[in-house]
């Protein structure tokens, strides 16, 4: 592989995390209470996956708070998660990013 | 089983069915065009289920209109979703519901 | 409600967190480094939903080894879950269990 | 951005496309009755993304058939799973592919 399919290669991968990372987790219960365990696990399953080097998970606790039920917690959505992941191929690193886009009303995945 | 037992069970599976199907298909890419095959995939999916005697799925369609990102399409979530299914355990029948409830903040399941 | 009517909302409320728990998490990636993070995450779920008195989630390590790809993870799978929970309502508690079932090759659940 | 930029760009919406997929339909109930069902449903999810020019989705049917319960139905697993997806970024188009890895036991997703 040249750089260019390193680096397209690098961009394919960080891709994967994101969508599969959201997909894999939108809808799990969560509180104040096990946000934080539940960043932790969502952390620990991106890392097991080939090629990425860092990742980062967080919960936006305001948002969560106001979304709360009337049971006290609510179903992971879109606008409280932000993520980023950094993959590594070959040498080739690329930094990607989701993180709620209110304008759009959509969770924006991006490369930086 | 008893007559009490065996409706212990049918509600048992009927529970079982309500929270399989929210916790697969939320998060699922949806829109006007593709509401309906969705609503019909995830009644398939139910109905492959021990005891389920019949089911159905509704995507509330003004509420997803409220929720499209400029992308015209959104993920689903709880508010839009409704669901009932129809249990049998031995002779024994149980009804549930999956429904949002707007004051509680929560998409209620309950038995009918 | 009566103590009969009571018993089949515990059971109701306990198929719900199995089935919930079941396809919230199944498919998420696991290895021996995150197993544990990741059933002490799953029980953190469980435990914020309405009724829950108690609740314990365990990966089979060794269905776990046995199953990791080259990349030295997997997705979780119905054959390496356990659970159980026991929910009360109004008085009346039921726990109820998940447990591959290896003859009849299906994850599971009963009343107990 | 230039012809690298929209190739990484084009491969990192590949990416996602595959990764949510895979994480959002694993675990779904299926059989041979709805196979099909829910092949076209996970395409129709799949279309509303954004850079998507054309998907595929196939169930393997005898793989699907060896792993059926004694329910006469199963959950959708990596191995069984088999998609493709085309998205174009300004013109610059990628092309990629999950399918199982049966010597790495892993569903491997790879560019074009």
């Amino acid at each position: 592989m040249d750089g260019e399919e390193k680096g397209k290669k690098a961009a394919f991968e960080a891709g994967i995390k994101l969508g599969a990372l959201f997909h894999q987790f939108i809808g799990a219960p969560v509180s104040l209470e096990n946000a934080e365990i539940l960043e932790k696990a969502i952390e620990s399953c991106v890392k097991l996956q080939p090629f990425v080097v860092d990742v980062g998970v967080k919960i936006d606790r305001e948002k969560l708070k106001e979304k709360l039920s009337s049971f006290n917690y609510t179903s992971l959505t879109g606008d409280m998660l932000e993520a980023w992941v950094k993959v590594e191929v070959d040498g080739e690193a690329v930094s990607a990013h989701l993180r709620w886009d209110e304008e759009k009303r959509y969770p924006l995945m991006s490369l930086e």
